[in-house]
């Protein structure tokens, strides 16, 4: 009886060496994250309403949204909760589900822009006011809400520069049921919980959200939150979490991997990394292989198909970087490797020991790190 | 391009004259309560899903509501802030709509029953485990939160004698726009809040309904909580207002009248009483022209045509009870007239002194009163 079918929550990640081997995340090789059964929805039927501080409600079919004029962004979505392994294991035990530091795509979008459809609506908030751009997802209930919903400061969502999109194509195709079709907001440098997939409603309002996802769990605690029930007391205390920070990882080699180092006792080490927010792209990437004592520069990788396939039409300041390095380890065991990304605005990544420690272990962003290498 | 038309959202409370005078609320003529604007929906295409903690998701048309046994209930639905003006002018300010004594209808209400449409979904929560039923509309935005929703406690929707119904008919007719066509929740003997128009999802759950509406306003908070910020410190610690209090009103004479005394100084009051929560019928009503010193009972009047109508279908358990009686003042200004209802279990009005003050004035029942009055 059901009029669309749904399946299972999905919760997925890929494997480190794959994920940083190709500058463009397949769709069936990012990562994936849901709160609750995936909807497949009818495109034909299925609309968009914008509504709220508006001069005029809108509600748009996909047909519609294509009519707009078409962006495409290479921009990296990765999760709030990313790396959130190396916090737990680094620092102290956190709530959440167990990402390593795959929990991240980098692919291509194309769709109109949110400003577009906001404009056609009419923003009617003063100028200065704080506002918020509510999405929201009716079509399928998640674990901790009826809906899934988040939303992002609507200052965001109307500075041209940051490119904000409703996106119906990923990677040159249509946008793929798993990753939100038939469309989904993109919103570049800012946590993937507020690309909201399966969009049914805009809403321009005062407040933020009020979904759980927006209230709960994608927000940064102070430290001394630390039980479920000291947390209870943060949640409306403290913003929900926008912008992601600057970031690096090493995808290879592997943990725990042997690697034969060359002559000069070096070895390749590959990864990518993420600039803070809207403050890409990536400027520097260093590599240490002493545990910091000495570090030496990645050289970042720049995929020259996409560059070509996509030139002159977007930037890469919302991708990341994938980047190499050779850099001298000591033979023997347990041995570390460390990686600091610095991004264009000159945010740069923290010792692990200096990175503080929050509840839900979100926007982690310690040095990328292996270890428990050995080196032959 | 809108693909629903919607009107602005109508607060209209009717005049106690009026309400008091028919025991059957027209729908015209009851009070109207919206936090958004009025959905226009196509009855022939909306749909009611059943999801969360069922054993099965299922997703109703209008005419499969419609294939299930249908049942007829006479209930009050009251706004939980229905008397507000009172404890505001009583006690001290509150905050809401400042509604009088009118916030309030008696209709006859039919439709398949809530019990009948979990059970074809098959309600998977272990027996004794605290869970909610919660109801969303996702047609409209509100003022205050991108959709409404709220819920009731599972064992209520699981009681068979409690009578939840989804309700496609009101007063015999197809339900008005205004009141939630095509379908609504009609929850007798709690806050007209929880009876959501416009009904989209019912979803079991472990928790509240997250929705604005249920984690603020509709709350009774405690004194101390008397500023909307020490209130804030308060919603999330205080349970949602469930059923409503035993309540009585006094609609004729109206406040600060002039009424002529019959010759044994008597005069003709008349007015509703409302049982608490699902504690009905109302048992008795007593009316006082001293302030309490004496009291006499009023009659409770059975409209005929009513029971006749629905000869053995239904019971006036959830139903408002009209009464009259007469009573004594003495002549002069300033006069006040009492009303105090006490239901079948024992539930009975406090004198307005004895009643807890709230900060957003809901759910009081000091008792019915009238005053101001005019005795020639």
């Amino acid at each position: 009886m059901l009029e669309y079918s749904v399946e299972e929550p999905l919760n997925r990640e890929p494997k480190l060496h794959d994920l940083v081997s190709n500058f463009i995340t397949e769709p069936d090789a990012a990562y994936d994250r849901n709160h609750g059964p995936i909807p497949h929805l009818n495109a034909s039927t299925h609309r968009v309403s914008v509504y709220g501080l508006v001069e005029k409600e809108i509600s748009l079919s996909i047909d519609d949204l294509k009519s707009l004029p078409q962006h495409t962004v290479i921009c990296a979505l990765q999760c709030a909760g990313n790396r959130r392994h190396t916090m737990r294991t680094k620092l102290k035990e956190v709530s959440g589900i167990d990402w390593f530091d795959g929990a991240v795509m980098n692919c291509v979008w194309t769709g109109p822009l949110l400003l577009d459809v906001l404009n056609q609506a009419g923003v009617k908030v003063d100028e200065g006011k704080e506002a918020h751009v509510a999405f929201s997802c009716f079509q399928t209930p998640t674990q901790d809400d009826e809906w899934y919903g988040a939303s992002i400061p609507l200052s965001r969502a109307l500075d041209p520069k940051a490119s904000i999109l409703l996106a119906l194509e990923m990677n040159g195709e249509p946008l793929p049921v798993k990753h939100g079709a038939p469309v989904r907001v993109v919103t570049p440098g800012i946590a993937g919980a507020r690309s909201v997939k399966w969009l049914d409603r805009i809403t321009v309002q005062l407040q933020e959200s009020n979904n759980y996802y927006q209230r709960h769990d994608y927000k940064i605690l102070p430290p001394e939150a630390s039980t479920k029930e000291e947390a209870e007391k943060w949640w409306d205390r403290v913003d929900a979490l926008q912008d992601m920070p600057v970031n690096s990882v090493i995808g290879i080699p592997a943990l725990k991997s042997t690697v034969r180092a060359d002559e000069d006792g070096m070895i390749e080490v590959k990864g990518y990394a993420l600039p803070s927010g809207a403050d890409g792209p990536i400027a520097r990437v260093e590599v240490s292989g002493d545990e910091g004592k000495t570090w030496v520069d990645a050289q970042i990788l720049e995929d020259e198909s996409v560059r070509e396939k996509y030139k002159g039409v977007v930037e890469l300041k919302w991708a990341w970087a994938l980047w190499t390095a050779r850099v001298k380890v000591e033979k023997g065991k347990a041995r570390k490797i460390w990686s600091r990304a610095t991004d264009r605005s000159g945010n740069s990544q923290k010792a692990p020991s200096e990175v503080e420690w929050n509840f839900r272990g979100v926007a982690y962003n310690g040095y990328g790190e292996v270890d428990e290498l050995e080196i032959v």
